[in-house]
This record gives structure tokens, sequence and C-alpha cells, in this order.
């Protein structure tokens, strides 16, 4: 018999009873309390951290806990059970859903590819009917009356309906009678061309009246930390609004890894899938009350993302796209019901996710390729989303090669000691003096400093390389004389801003030797790929007549500084183009044009997937790039004449 | 503000609290008590009858309550709302759904149409497949593989597959592995052809291991009062098991215009979609105990009944069914998902409903039409289908003609003082001595008589008639000096069993001249369906060269006894033909034969449907056929030499 115990939560005060062995983190979720685990409840990153005030715990792991913190009660909740009753204080929580994006972060009103060398020629249409009303000499059925008024006024032949919408047929068709008895009403109708050639136009709403006007559609990225929806009128192809925020399943791991293994708790995948899906519903009320529109006159959502996040959002099982070899359930699932998924838009709508390429390069490349129109130029191109992940596409239009580099989410600002995404108070951007090796930075919001983003990590590393604080290997010079640079309590670190310039004033805000490390390896992986990449096609890297640079992080990288790390490669700046987020746009540019819909098939299947894990190249590649900028310092010409001017 | 009162339910002592004004039945429901609507809740029948021991109540309607119940407190539940606390005292209802039926009535091993013209074509069929497990150098996803696969093996291009199935391919695929990592799994295809010309495979299950061998499905008649399931086996054709019972939905209605009127009650329909999927899951539950056969193997499902049962068992609003002009929905739905209707079966099997003619021409006459393979025929054949309603249909393989008579539901007991169905207890023949007047009566299950079933009315009926008990416009000739015939309750009557010999021994089992006049307008409106069936093509009845009688009832007709009364025509009774329930044989051979699928939907297409309400002849022969066994007695050439013989 199991004991039944309870657990009494500070300082709200909330209680749970649980068995003997529950996991504290479990119970912390049973008792509706938020609780961070960014790395999916593996006890790698700490975040979890409780205090047991009383009662017995066990624990399989304390690492990321001091011996101070130990002494005082804390554990971690992913690693620690219920062994007795037990009173435990749940200390604040980063609120990462809630946070404060900066206005940079925000999204803007998009440069959609509404202007473009594609006809809008969208998957779902209104058609209005006028119809006269069954009689004893006229008694076909009311859905066949329909079908024979769609192909005489509007020679639409043999459309389907699904049982939702002949549920409210007769009621509609009855309630739509105007003066003199005619029937009126607005059939929606979505013709799905690329799924199925002659496939018959689908039935999704049937409203009375004259509904014509906008016809509403959704485009929608899932990113791993952030999800964005475009809301536009399919009808005139403009666009009408944007809402954007953090995909709320951050709280159960913050990179992909981290959620596949959250996924295969029991309930793991559900919850999360619940979790995008009100992450995206959420979104849509949020744009349906700022437009004042019903949401179930939303009539298509396209989706793009990576496989992992399509896999989620999606309720297939994602585990063995992260074992070796790789392998998703699907890259091109069909289109969904919205019902079926818990989308709230119309609920006959099809949701369609856009079709990546493999475990690693997914919807989100295919759909940037798309939107960037890469699949349609001359010039040698090169296309890289750094998100979460880093993906990197080589390629014209003639031919695309793609891979993807486990860089990790150093520079989202994880796995670094004052990293933080790019919100309120998050430092953008450094410049150190060479003489004093003091600091200037600039902060999210004009506010006092909280921690370090992406851009203020890459701007910063770049800094302290130039300056020689630090040298090649990533290693600080400590012979300089200046109090920035001491021993930490992770070792070697460099002072950004001391505690009382900072947010609350309590902690100095550092970045250790260890953190540079991790920056390394990132822009390392990203480089190794951009080299194996060029190499297994027999290019040099300095060929590449442009460079397209994807994702929401992607649009702040100073390119100088970048280039002074060695994460991008040393060419003219105006080699550089931002796109900002790819996935979206092209998610939108598949929603307003089937013809465009169609080519992203096209653009997946003939996309060379290179797999990296199965490359000797790439271990080679990523080890010389561990280097400032790199170990062949002859492919940063730019970067060594500068050290050169500055006497290094 | 409303008044909530507290209803508490005798003998068993249920409570429930509902506001002033609340429906009694309402109430009844509430507290989850079966009570019995058989005319939906219209207050026609008298079924819901309850005692009000305490409190106030108002009712609209009293109508089938003597002054004595009235004095005793007796109410129609569906009639009276509750004003006040009440206690109320619910007599024991008429345990319709456990009824015992009898050896007859229960479903023999049917005479299958296996062995038939056409050559088995399943929709559904299952494949074999062993392949290799993936890895980095052919790391395509788990979906491509098996697509892949199947094109290699078994030459089956472009599947898809919906979600549900999706979600476990990765799990199954890996739990699939035998000796040397192969992958060994069964994948069940439905290939629709009938649907749509080239429509792609859909895979709607995938399992470990070879599990060929038998591929189940099932097929469904669901009729107004019985529900017929057959057990098969697609690959080889072969019969397994049949299960039958009583739709449930009997307790909201016993005919199809009651339960329409049940169905606008609010939940009503999805209330009665419910119990008839109860009702379906129910047998296949027993099919599935009796075979140790887990009924997610069953893998498609045909369906046929009248076109209001589709209606209700899809939830579609069958209101407009009722009035004129008389319009369905549709009387050709896709096929539907087993999970959307929530029938037990695979989630993902597609439930299939044949296609009807209109709204009282429905699939379960088409389906009869393709089972007695009249629709390819070259001899004049007359079908009929006499159960709750009268379908008719006139033709042969060159044209078909069908109408509906509102018989009413006399032949299966209702509407008649003594009548029930046939179940235990049933007078089911009768003879009577001519000079005493005396009947012998046969009773189902040999047992002491409850009441009288429909062919022991047409017995019955018969026999009054040539004894000249009754005369040819339905009036008891009370000069016989007979007991038999006396004044009852209702006005005249003749006794068939005193209460002594009756089951209970309390009441006379008779036959009222009311009951006597509703089963004339019964039988009057099929032989009117007759006549203006073939006057409307230029045709005598007589040129008729077969009879094809369907249903559970028409299996028992006493032809002579029919045709006595008029309801049948009066020809050689070799042309007469007993098929049984041809409905779910139709819907079997659409199941066991996509070209046979494919066939019905012309049929239906073919069939003209003649609404008789519209057509002034049918009142005319009504009229005339309201006589025994005909005002025209020359149409009845037999029947006028027995009266002669017997003297009459």
């Amino acid at each position: 018999m199991r004991i039944v115990n309870t657990v009494v939560f500070r300082p709200e005060g909330q209680s749970v009873r649980v068995p003997d062995g529950t996991l504290l983190s479990d119970a912390v979720a049973q008792a509706g309390i938020p609780i961070n685990l960014p790395c999916g409840g593996q006890g790698r990153c700490g975040r979890c951290k409780v205090v047991v005030e009383k009662g017995t715990v066990k624990s399989r792991s304390t690492s990321r806990l001091s011996p101070t913190e130990l002494e005082q009660g804390y554990a971690l909740a992913c690693q620690t059970t219920v062994e007795s009753d037990l009173q435990v204080f749940i200390p604040p929580q980063e609120a990462i859903i809630h946070a404060l994006p900066s206005e940079k972060a925000t999204a803007e009103t998009p440069e959609l590819p509404l202007q473009c060398y594609w006809a809008s020629r969208p998957a779902v249409r209104k058609f209005f009917l006028t119809m006269e009303p069954p009689s004893l000499s006229d008694n076909t059925t009311d859905f066949e009356r329909l079908k024979r008024e769609l192909a005489k006024q509007h020679d639409i032949r043999d459309i389907v309906a699904d049982l939702p919408v002949l549920r409210k047929l007769a009621r509609t068709l009855r309630a739509s009678a105007v003066k003199g008895n005619a029937w009126q009403v607005t059939a929606v109708l979505e013709m799905r061309t690329w799924v199925q050639e002659n496939a018959p136009p689908r039935l999704i709403d049937l409203r009375p009246g004259d509904l014509r006007g906008r016809t509403l559609g959704a485009a929608v990225d899932i990113g791993t930390t952030g999800n964005v929806v475009h809301l536009v009128d399919l009808a005139s192809g403009h666009y009408v609004d944007t809402a954007s925020g953090y995909n709320a399943q951050i709280s159960c791991g913050e990179d992909v890894i981290s959620r596949i293994i959250y996924a295969k708790k029991e309930g793991g995948l559900e919850h999360l899938q619940r979790l995008v899906v009100q992450t995206i519903n959420g979104k849509l009320r949020e744009l349906a009350d700022r437009n004042k529109i019903d949401p179930h006159e939303i009539y298509a959502m396209s989706v793009a993302g990576n496989t992992t996040m399509i896999h989620l959002f999606l309720a297939l099982d994602p585990a063995s796209i992260r074992l070796e070899p790789y392998i998703p359930t699907v890259t091109h699932p069909l289109p969904v019901r919205a019902s079926e998924l818990g989308i709230d838009i119309c609920p006959e709508a099809s949701v369609d996710c856009l079709p990546g390429v493999g475990a690693y390069v997914g919807a989100d490349i295919t759909a940037g390729v798309l939107s960037s129109q890469m699949f349609k130029t001359d010039n040698l191109t090169l296309f890289i989303d750094v998100g979460t992940n880093g993906e990197i596409v080589l390629g014209n239009a003639e031919w695309l090669i793609a891979c993807a580099c486990s860089a990790g989410p150093a520079f989202e600002g994880a796995g670094v000691c004052s990293g933080m995404r790019a919100t309120l108070g998050a430092i953008e951007e450094v410049w150190i003096n060479t003489d004093t090796c003091e600091p200037t930075y600039r902060v999210i919001g004009d506010v006092r400093p909280r921690g370090i983003c992406g851009s203020g990590l890459i701007s910063l590393l770049a800094e302290l390389f130039v300056t020689g604080i630090v040298d090649k290997s990533g290693h600080l010079n400590r012979t300089l004389g200046t109090p920035r640079v001491r021993d930490g309590e992770h070792g070697p670190e460099y002072v950004v801003a001391w505690a009382k310039e900072s947010h609350g004033g309590k902690a100095d805000i550092v970045l250790t030797e260890v953190d540079i490390s991790n920056l390394i390896r990132a822009k390392g992986a990203i480089y190794a790929g951009f080299s194996v990449l060029t190499k297994s096609v027999g290019i040099d890297l300095a060929d590449v007549e442009q460079v397209l640079i994807a994702g929401a992080f992607g649009k702040y990288i100073d390119v100088e500084k970048a280039i002074q790390i060695g994460l991008l490669p040393d060419m003219p700046w105006e080699r550089f183009k931002y796109l900002g987020n790819t996935s979206v746009l092209g998610a939108l540019t598949a929603l307003l044009c089937e013809d465009m819909r169609r080519e992203v098939v096209e653009i997946a299947k003939r996309m060379t997937y290179l797999e990296l894990s199965a490359d000797n190249r790439f271990m080679e590649e990523f080890t010389s790039a561990l280097f400032l900028p790199h170990t062949d310092t002859t492919t940063f010409p730019s970067v060594m004449r500068l050290l050169r001017t500055r006497g290094a």
C-alpha cells in the first residue's frame, strides 16, 4: 500500500495529497503552481529550485545547487521525491511567459510578401448564393440543392461536406430566408489543389446572408522560443494584424531536446500539445478582440516550425527525432481540421503544416527558402536561421543543400551565467575601451541591466577579443591590472556591470570563461556547418554571393561583431541581408497562394539534407572553429587586419 | 426569479431539484429514471403515466387518462409541469428494450448473399510488410519508409494517413522489430474507389507482426424498431456472426415522426444519436465477446436504414423531413470516421451510410433493391418493405419507381388495444370456427397470451372477415349470439382470449372496432400505394410477375390471410417471395464489394420517387381500399370465391 502525503506549498498555502515517491515537480504541477522546467526535468538547469522546509524527501541529483543552498534545504523539484508530509517553499519563478518583450522583440508590421511575383490564389474562397426554397415539385435534399446552385451560379462542382457542416445545413438555409422566401447564404469553400489533383471542393462553413467581404486566414510560426501569428485577408491579400509571444512549452524545456524528453513523461506529449495550442489560441483571441472579429471567421491556417515543434503541435511522438538515426514520424503531414487540434478558428477549417526535410531541417527552413525566394535566384546563396538551433541552406534555383548544427541556445542567453532573452533589461550591445578595459553598454528599454541577451553576448565577446582581454582560445588575460577581470565563484570572469548599477542591485553581471567557451562552441558549430556544406559541394565559402540571415534573433546580429568572433564568414557586409522571421513569412506565402504551397513541397523534395553527425568532416571543421575567429586566420582577413591595427 | 422545487420519485426515492415549469418527464430523465415516451412526448400515447402523490402540477393534456385515473392523481409526465415540491410515483415501465424476442424474431443465420454473381472486393485490405529499420544512410521518415515499402512490396502507392494513425506509427514500427532487427507490420488500408476516382488508399491501422488472416467488417441495419448487425470476414467473404435487438431510441418515440418531434427538444437529437450508437456498440460488444475478438479489429462498417434513422445516427437535424415539402439534409452522406460517431470499432475505420432516395424512401429500400437483385431482373417486380412504414418499389432492370405510405405502426401492434410486438406471449396466428365464432390461437413461446402481434392481427382480421363476424366495412356483426362479440369500454369488440386464459389473468384480450378501423386504414394505405405506383406507369397490378416481401415483419406474413384482408394483391401465392431483412443484406453486399457499393448509388439515382402526399390519386385509391378486401371486389377474385363458398 502506498502512503499518501500532504504537501503544503508556501507562500500561497496550496496543498495536494500525493503518494510516496511522487516527484516534487509533479506535486507542484498538481497544485496548479507554475514552475519552470527549462531542461525538461532532467536536473540539468537548476531552475526548479524549491526549499523543503519540513518533512522528508529523496533527491536523485543536487547538481546546480551550492553547498550553502543544500544546507538551506534547497532541492531540485524535478529530481526530488516526496517521502512524507511536506512543507515546501516555491521561490518566485522567472516569469518567462509574462516577460515584457522589448520594442525590438515585438513584431512590427511584417514585410509581407504581398506585393510579390506570385498572384494571390488562396485555397479558401467565399461564394454568395440566392436560391429558391424547396417545394413538393422541387424536393431535392438541402445538400443537393446547394450543390446544384453552386454549379449553376458559380460553376463549382461536386463539393463535399463533413458532418459538422451538414449538421447545421437545414437550420442555416431556413434561417437565411429573405423577403419573397428566397434563401441567401454565403458558402465558404476550401479548394486545396496541392493535396490531390481534382480533389473536390470542401464546404467548411455556410452562413445566412451575404458575408463576402474579407475572408480571414492565419499564418503561424511555432518557434521553440517564440510564436508569431499573422492575420490576413485571403480575398484581397491584405495584411490585417500580428500577435506574438513566447511558446508556453518553454516551462517544460528550453530547447527541442528537453521538450522531447519531457514528451516521454506520462501525459507529457499531450501536455506540450495543449500548451502550444493554448499559446496560439491566446494569440488568435488577442487578434480577434483587437480587430473585432469572431475567431470562427478565420477559415485557413498555415503553420511553419521545426520538425520537433510540428510533432508536438500535432501530438506526434517525437522520441526518435532525438535518437540516432534521428527519424521523424512524418515531415509532410496532411492538413488537419482545426477542431481535431483544438485550434479555435472555424472548426472545419484546415490547419496546414508546411513540409520539412528531416529531423533537424524542418518546415521553418523550407518556409524560409520559400519566402526568401532563394529557390528562384541564380546567385549562390547561403541562408542561415539562427534560433535555438542553427540551420543552414546553401544553393540557388538549381540546387539546395541543408544541414543543422546543434549550436545550443547559448545565443538565446541559455547556458550563460548572466544570459537572458532579448527582453526588458537585457544588455544588447557592448563597447570596451581598449586602454581602460571599461565597458559601455546599451540596455533594452533603457533600464538598469538584468543580464545579457544574444546580440549583447556577441558584441561583448567581440569587444573582449579585439581589445585583447580575451585571447584567441577564449581565455581571459589576467595580467591587465583591471578589477573587471577577476576570479569568480565559477572561475575567471569579466564584470560587465557592477551590482550597484544592476537591476535589484545585488549581483554583478559577468561573463565567465565557461560562458565564453560555450559561446565559442556555439559559433564554432555554426561556422563548421557553413564549411562542411560548401566543401561538400566543392565550393569556396568566399564564392557565396549573398548571405540571408533569418530568425528573430538574426535580425539583431551586428554583422561586424559576428564576423569578429567567427560566427559569420568574413565577407563584405553588403552581401549580408536580414530577413526577419522567414518561417512565418513562408507560412503566409503558402497561405495566400496555392501555387506557392505546391512550390514549398518541391523545395522540401529537392533539398538535400546533410546529416552532420554522420560526417567526420564536421568534427574536424568544428575543432578548427573553436578559436577566435578561427584556427585558419587567413579565412578572416578583415579581422586580422583589425587586430593588427589595434596592435594585437 | 424562478423557484426551485424538489421532486421525490417513488418507489426508489430518487430526488432532483428543478425550477417551476419544468416538464415532469424532463425531471424524471434528470433523475436518471427510464420512462417510455413512445409518442416522443406529444401526449398521444399515454405511456408516460405517473401518479402525483403530493404537490401542485399543471397539465396541458389528460388525453388517454380515464376519469378514475385522474381522480387517483394520474398525470402524463410529458404534458405536466412542476409547480411546487412534489412526490411522484413512477409505475413500473413496460420493459420495451429488455423484452425477450421470440425464437422467430431473433436473427437466424442470415441467407447471406455471399455466393453471388458479384466477386467479393471489399474496400479494406490488410498488407504484411517486412522492412529494414532506418540508419544514418537511410534516414527517411517512418511514414515515407512505410509508403516506400508498400509501393515496393505490394505496388500500393501514395497512401495517406490521418493523425491518430501517425501518432502511433513510430512506436508501432519500433515495437515490431524481430530477430535481425527487421520491422514486421500489418498495414490495414482502405481503398474506397466509389467515393472518388483515384482517391489515395488510406492507412487506418498499423499493427506489429503478421495479422493477416481475417479482416472483420460489420453490416448494420438501423430499423425504427430493431437493429441488426452482421459480422463478416471481408477477406474471405465468410459470415461470422449476427446480433440483433431493439433500437434503444424506442423509449423516445415508436415511429419516425415521434422521434423527429423528440429531436426538437433541447439536446434531444444528441440523445437519440447516443441511444442508437449505444445500441450498435452493445451489439458489437456482444459479437466481440462471443467470437473472442477485439472490436477495434473491425475495420469497416456499412449502414442501411430509413432516412430519418440515418439522420438521427449522424445527428443531422431531421426537422424538415417531417414538414411539407419533406426535405432531408442529405441522402448520401460521405463515409464518417467511427471515432467521430462514437462507434466502437477501429477508430479510423469508415462508417459508410448507404444512399437513400428521399425523405421517406431511404437507404433501407435502396439496400433492399440491391440485395434482392431486383435492379437486375427482367421480370416486372413489386418490392414491399412493411415495417413501421410501408415502402414500395416497382420496376426491373430498366426502371424503378418508389413510394412510401404512412401505414402507421398498426401491424407492429401499436395503436391497437391488445397489440404488442412479436415477442414472448404474442398471439401470432388465429383460427375461428364459423359456426361457434370460437377462436383457436398460437402463441409465441407457447405460453399464456399477453396480446396480439402483427401477423396475429392479420390472421385474426382475415378470419373475422371470412367467417362473417366482421363485415366488409369493418363492423362487428352483433346479431350472432356469441359472447365473444360484445360492447366494451371502447365500443364493440371481439374477445380473442378471456382473462382467465391470459398472462396475468386480469384482462380479456380483445380486438375493438376502432382497432379494426386502424388496421384497415393501414392495409388500405399500402394497397393504395401499390395501385398508384402501377397506375402511374400504366401497368395493371395483375401484370406484376413477382412480389418481394422484405422486412423482419414481412417474413411472417401469411400471404393467404394478407390477401383476404386486401393488404397484398390477389395473385397466385407462388409469385410472392419472402426475403427477410433486405436492408442489412444490402449493407452487407455493399460492404463486401466496392462494385456493389457503386451500384447502390446508381440504384438511388435512377429510382423515381413518387410523393404520394402530392398525388390526388392516392387519396382516391386509399378511400377505395378502406373496405375488406376492397371496394372493387373484382380485383380480389380468390377472396370472393372463398366468401361465396362460405356462403357469405
